[in-house]
């Protein structure tokens, strides 16, 4: 029997008893399903994570891929793995029937993927950059291409990947130079070298299909030139033959050790063929929308990660004795208590849980966001849009930043222990931290929220999410217990919308690098502001639970636990953003002014 | 030539200009040295830390040690180093001469410990644990255990240990249970088990000397019953003969790799001899000066780190182009920037150096006291008693916990590269890791801060850290320009009382797991209270510096960057108290009430 690694408790109560997931089966595009074919796709994906996953999650952190004659010969177990999500269709599982897929709300799909990472988050990488190549197909590709690619890909044994950032470029997408010549053969000629690329070489597949973005000659410079390609590694001739698609190089990795991270070349040989997707130079618009998507992925891969973790802890904790309880009597001759007595010993594994459940009810609230985006029409569609745009950068960080000293919280439980492999937490440790750095880095996602989304179309998505906030302000206000909590929630929105106007006033005037220099310490408070909301959310309905339903047992307990979390986290994590509100207000600018000597 | 891993310019600065270290040679104990002799020795440490140490910090970290028949082969570069420091004299660099030392400062030693650990870390565990067991010899030990075993242990022959922890019992040392039965040959036979052993066994020293925590037979139940003794691997009799000291097991930790942390048991074959050092169930109170050490050690471990992955990301992040300055203009023809003169790597770099710079100065400061306690009589000497007994668990905790996130927004700065094993950033994540565990958790220094030192004799030492802090806040006053840093660092002390205040309220009650809960925090403010002080400090004699001595070039700019450091320390760290009192004020007791089943 695995070990716990998520509650399938909780993930109950947020996919049905917080936001209703049921209820999208009344629309055309989801009306396939029902509840039951939601509750059979998580039962198969727990059969994967406990079976197939979960047992090999030290094994592959400890025998690393390595680069040697050309080759990339990673865990065999990442065969079976991909076998049986393409069997199950699990890669496909949000594609519509047409492409191959189950159809799926993206809320069960996300769940699936957060269920899959927390048993091992590693090999986890390899199905997600499928999925999210195999979607840019679907979305802009020419049926040709969908034909050619889709069918292989969704089964399994074709690997997707990403091939965006290069060595000159790192993050900053308009300086990529890998160029695209145009062919009379349909084809284009691509040449250039991509860096980072997960899952970009492995011998557990037949194939590779990489979606590069390039340069067609004579584009223009900057990001309005570049397009994006289908680069296979083998390409279908008479026969199957190679691409001219080189392996230059492996990155060792402090963590995610099991999925390689490959250094790629494009057409060493002048004979890498390559396949337009969609239209010229529009290849960064197509890439963005897989990019929200992986975003919301690795904020899924970090709450998973903090969820074993967590639990992994706590199983710890609950175990372990040592110490007594203090209470100020003599007590060497009684005998020790286990630890998970000790405050400071709840203090962090409360921590832990509210991240961990904090995040996850944000993350399937995006993704029940974008799947209301895809099935509604008009005002409301563009409500959903709004919120998605505005809470992705949010929804990547949050469980990410936090995550990460949520799990190292996790290790501290251990003390020692945690620190050596005898445990999970210290690869846990390491596993998590790449997600404050992976699909933009939180100096970039903070630049993205503050500087785009909160300015877009004059601040209406923050003036929609304030009115979400507020819906779940005034039902709290109607339990006497959770008034406190809420009027806590209105007071720090309104500290919130001071510290927004605040800054916006420096784009206003045109002082753009004053107006964003501080973006990373806005996206904490916008985050605790956020994740305060998504915990009250869930405290009203666990508050309702308890007075309409009168639950026994474990759902009692259950309910209680939701609203203690939320108290911890109203107490201390929300305070936090009176420190960062003193901050974001001050006028030191001591980040941008002066020269770089004041560094050294 | 060796990267940078410190700033000799800073240490002298923190030596001679801030704390004036050269003083303590009109005190009889240090008149032999000057402030040239001083000068040697770091000389000396730094041609270690070049030639010695720094050359294999990434070698030792990928050849970590395995328990093989029963031998554990480190790199063969420690013998180097152990002899390179017994012969230069740092092993036993503050003892007595007449126990075979230098007689110098603690505050040069804590200098040169930090330079050396700041080259690579690992290895100055061996030195450190060396160092702590021989003094603890020296200076409770008889005259016969110290002509036996402080030569050896001096010149880097013989390895000493510190055997504290037990499987049963982790950081609750009452509950330690290996036996020492006494004989009438002069010692005792042990028997027992013994975790966590750094440098426990190794092939790269010709002897070990375990100082081992136990209980005699029939002593008192408790911390009152525990008894030191040292127990040599190999004892001489004749001849040197085994005495049954056995390696069962070595750890595997995620950083540290090169220092083996093993699992020891003595007395296998009841062959184990120990001989009592000092008076019987005495032992803890004389581990205690050690552990008092030991724990600014991992400061100063924790500091060393951090200012290794300072240089590491600032170097990175003046040769690294990538993306341009925020204007508004259209910019994609422009070259690309270099990262630094991003506002938000500026603002991570700000902060590795201020919390590099403030541990080390709280560090040195701390020193200094042990220093002044030594050589000082009456009120004066119970000045710095109390002030060293304070500030230690701080100034343990917050190099480390600041250390740690000091070191992720360093390998931040570096984005992916950061997470691979090409720079060393991901090596110093692992390694720091161990300081918030080592010597006593964060929560055990926390309890100790709070529940002990808060309270002793009255509260009586915060007042004389209240009267240090007043006098710097006074000084600072004097300068138009520190002015509005001295007022804060007041209103953040009034605070400070009143969190203090409200926190021993409980205490006085007979509350005492409610007036613990939430020690944590209180840490977390007392750090940044204390390191706030430290910057202040540094600003006023940097300031001074400017206005008296017309410095140029290199000279102005550091002093410069002093105070530019110094406020960001204060516009972007010290604000965080505010979250921090909210929480410590705040009557939820959510760690402490209810039963365990609300964090299932």
């Amino acid at each position: 029997m695995a070990k716990q690694y998520f509650s399938p408790r909780n993930l109950k109560f947020l996919l049905h008893e917080v936001l209703q997931a049921g209820e999208l089966t009344q629309y055309e595009h989801y009306k396939e399903h029902d509840r039951q074919s939601f509750d059979m796709v998580l039962d198969a994906a727990k059969q994967i994570g406990d079976n197939i996953l979960q047992p090999f999650f030290v094994e592959m952190d400890k025998k690393e891929p390595d680069l040697e004659e050309g080759k990339v010969a990673v865990h065999t177990a990442v065969k079976d793995y991909l076998k049986a999500m393409g069997e199950s269709g699990m890669i496909g599982a949000s594609f519509s029937f047409e492409t191959g897929g189950q159809q799926l709300p993206h809320t069960i799909e996300s769940a699936l993927t957060f269920m899959l990472a927390a048993a091992n988050n590693a090999p986890t990488m390899y199905t997600g950059l499928t999925t999210g190549a195999a979607r840019l197909i679907a979305s802009f590709g020419s049926k040709t291409l969908q034909e050619k690619y889709l069918p292989k890909m969704l089964d399994g044994s074709w690997q997707g990947t990403m091939c965006l950032t290069e060595p000159q470029a790192g993050s900053s997408l308009s300086d990529i130079s890998t160029t695209a010549v145009p062919t009379d053969g349909g084809y284009h000629k691509l040449k250039g070298q991509k860096i980072f690329i997960s899952a970009g070489d492995h011998d557990q597949c037949d194939n590779f299909v990489h979606l590069v973005l390039a340069r067609i000659e004579g584009a223009p410079s900057g990001t309005k030139g570049i397009s994006l390609f289908v680069v296979p590694k083998f390409r279908q001739e008479e026969k199957m033959v190679e691409n001219d698609v080189l392996s230059a190089g492996i990155y060792h990795k402090m963590g995610q050790k099991a999925t390689p991270a490959m250094h790629l070349t494009f057409g060493d040989r002048d004979e890498c063929h390559g396949w337009l997707v969609g239209e010229e130079n529009k290849g960064l618009k197509y890439m963005f929308q897989m990019m929200n998507e992986a975003r919301l992925g690795v904020g899924l891969l970090g709450a998973a990660i903090a969820s074993a973790a967590y639990y992994a802890s706590l199983e710890y904790a609950l175990e372990r004795p040592q110490g007594r309880k203090i209470n100020g009597k003599e007590q060497k001759d009684t005998p020790q208590t286990t630890i998970i007595a000790h405050a400071d010993i709840r203090r962090m594994l409360l921590f832990q849980k509210s991240v961990v459940e904090g995040s996850l009810a944000l993350l399937l609230e995006c993704a029940k966001y974008a799947d209301l985006e895809k099935v509604t029409e008009g005002d409301e569609k563009e409500k959903y849009i709004l919120l998605l745009d505005l809470l992705t950068p949010i929804a990547k960080t949050f469980p990410s930043e936090y995550g990460i000293k949520s799990v190292s919280e996790g290790m501290q439980v251990l003390g020692g222990y945690g620190y050596c492999s005898d445990f999970p937490l210290e690869q846990m440790y390491r596993d998590i931290r790449i997600t404050s750095i992976y699909e933009g880095t939180t100096g970039i996602q903070s630049m993205d929220l503050l500087g785009r989304k909160v300015t877009m179309q004059g601040g209406k998505a923050l003036m929609v999410l304030a009115q979400e906030i507020q819906e779940t302000v005034s039902e709290a206000m109607t339990f006497e217990d959770l008034k406190k909590y809420a009027e806590l929630l209105q007071k720090e929105m309104g500290r919130f919308q001071q510290v927004t106007q605040h800054l916006v006033g420096f784009a206003m005037k045109g002082a753009l690098e004053r107006f964003l220099a501080d973006a990373n310490l806005f996206m904490e408070f916008s985050s605790l502001v956020v994740v305060s909301w998504q915990w009250l959310k869930q405290a009203v309905v666990a508050k309702r639970a308890l007075v309409t339903g009168n639950p026994q047992g474990e759902d009692l307990q259950f309910y209680e636990s939701k609203i203690h979390t939320m108290r911890y986290f109203f107490s201390y994590e929300l305070p936090k953003v009176k420190g960062l509100a003193t901050t974001l207000l001050d006028d030191s600018e001591v980040t941008i002014e002066k020269s770089t000597e004041v560094l050294v």
